[in-house]
């Protein structure tokens, strides 16, 4: 095997900047075709050259989970989307210099505590951030899920004079593996969301944005009527998981981990310096097994993962990498190995070209 | 509820430093009363406060994993065990650098490419680093299974002028739940080091250091003859784990993330700021649930993880946190958790007194 990328030390997270800006090319037409505002998760980058990249593509604006984030990815656009509710006093003095640094911030919550905190930052700050009510479409993580808990908190925040209502957003982290135009999953979200937007309607609280949107649901949002914009992260690099679950290409997978093979001395594996604090210890959810899987040789996957110790699982494969050979993991899922990296190691074809800090690590 | 540590914004590692001293104390007097060197492992906490506390414990020296860990903790000690081979250039030259500093350093590794690279180190620094030949004692990750394996890698190091052969060591990191004196698998643990010694022995490679030991096995260690020093790691902090396995007691949990409630809006849970960016996404192997319980009320456990949201199960619990409300987690696998985090918020009693950073963190 040749020595793969021998500038590196390993382990390392190395971005393919060609494969970047395809997925960002495919994701902006998509919403182009089908009149969708995309507005992209910073969290899998964590990153402000990704998030401007985001931007020059045709991104309305970003969404982020953390105030680190926003705060990272505010010289990036003014128009974030703080997708988390800020609570505590903390919080909302961190609000409060963000909406005075003069972004332009929407914030989503579910809870009359949050909204209160969001009214305390923007009378301290003399802005008028907009709210976005969050709604659970039956993910069970956050979120209202009966209209009328929906249609209370929506009037409590158009009758807070220091905020505007914007509209609604939710999460549908429970939608996997949709198989077309008649899911029967997909066909309840539709139907979710238009109960909700009929009841605003009604209630005089017309929703100018109903903000939904994740990886695996990416490619069927235009089937859900009365979505306005769409929050997908991890399909900026695609992971083992986005593959699994029929939202990309094993060759649209534009992030991996550079490890180094340590040790061959158990047969029928090699061990990686990839372990958990690199990939991180997250399963496919359903059938997949292990932590990631080769770039170049996909049939061999990641069996165990200790702190520092990747074990490929070589039984399958004619593989027999030596100490010291190189290797490239898909992990299973990609933020948050990224989250486990201080830099991006980005190449442009098969040459390093710079590296990133991953700015908005951290709290 | 009151305001748990209402100055540190969250969410937040905290470190409960009359619990650290205690657990050091614990652990010095039990390998000062059976004659074992303690040379603790720093990859839990990469803090070199922390290392310096172990230090001044009684520790002979410090276990790191990565290079990093090596360097950042050399100005507390000189005497570093790298329990990991340094295979490839950038690691020959960090190794040659840290043994120019003046370290007296240690190396276990499993193959003769990891001993090139380390004479190639030595070579280049003009010092002798010593080598342990790393064995495997079942766990079936690194290290070498055979005796005859054992003995030529041994008589390789023995043969090669720039190191010294110290030793062999091994991780016991597949004996979790250990009975007692009587426990099958540490009878078998047992038997394994003795032949290994006698064959050593025998051939004329007497091992001056038998290095072993983890924190599940830790009490057990002075059963296992032959064994001269041990390595535990977690035992500093404890974790949901370390008490699962009987490691520890509750009491004895110094680590914890800080957390607030964000949302109670789906009943019969409690949604938390700590999430799998904060906890880290491990389960406790066997029959423990979730991911981290409380450390006021372990009777409620983190049931799900999303990035940033940790899902607390109220069900049986009497337990109705509102939202804005703190609490604190022990997590499944505090060495994960604290690498998540760039600093460690220090209590002395209920009263912070520092913020460390958790410096060996990264590459």
């Amino acid at each position: 095997m040749p020595t793969v990328l021998p500038e590196i030390d390993t382990p390392a997270a190395v971005v393919d900047l060609v494969r970047v800006r395809a997925n960002l090319d495919r994701v902006a037409a998509y919403c182009r075709e089908h009149g969708l505002a995309w507005r992209p998760h910073a969290k899998t980058h964590k990153t402000p050259e990704l998030g401007a990249m985001q931007m020059e593509a045709g991104a309305v604006g970003l969404t982020v989970a953390t105030l680190r984030e926003a705060e990272v990815m505010a010289p990036v656009t003014r128009d974030i989307l703080l997708a988390y509710p800020p609570v505590g006093a903390h919080k909302t003095r961190r609000l409060a210099r963000l909406l005075e640094s003069g972004a332009r911030v929407s914030v989503g919550l579910d809870s009359e505590e949050a909204l209160r905190c969001v009214a305390a930052a923007a009378t301290a700050a003399g802005t008028r951030p907009r709210v976005l009510v969050e709604v659970d479409v039956g993910m069970r993580r956050v979120g209202l899920a009966r209209v009328e808990q929906v249609l209370a908190l929506a009037r409590r925040v158009e009758d807070e004079p220091a905020v505007d209502l914007l509209g609604i957003m939710f999460y549908p982290g429970h939608l996997r593996d949709l198989t077309g135009a008649a899911d029967p999953a997909l066909l309840q979200l539709a139907d979710c969301v238009g109960e909700l937007v009929t009841a605003l309607d009604g209630a005089g609280l017309p929703p100018l944005v109903v903000s939904g949107g994740s990886t695996p649901t990416l490619w069927h949002s235009h089937r859900v009527a009365g979505l306005t914009e769409i929050r997908p992260g991890t399909n900026l690099f695609n992971d083992r998981t986005s593959v699994a679950v029929g939202a990309s290409e094993w060759d649209e997978c534009a992030y991996t981990v550079l490890a180094t093979v340590v040790s061959t001395a158990v047969p029928g594996q090699a061990v990686i310096d990839a372990g958990s604090k690199a990939l991180s210890r997250e399963e496919v959810r359903g059938s997949l097994d292990g932590f990631g899987a080769l770039l170049d040789a996909p049939e061999v996957v990641v069996r165990g993962l200790s702190e520092e110790h990747g074990i490929l699982d070589l039984t399958g494969s004619g593989l027999r990498p030596r100490v010291g050979d190189r290797v490239r993991v898909v992990p299973n899922h990609v933020c948050v190995s990224v989250n486990l990296h201080e830099r991006l190691h980005v190449l442009d074809g098969d040459r390093p070209v710079a590296t990133w800090a991953v700015a908005a690590r951290g709290r």
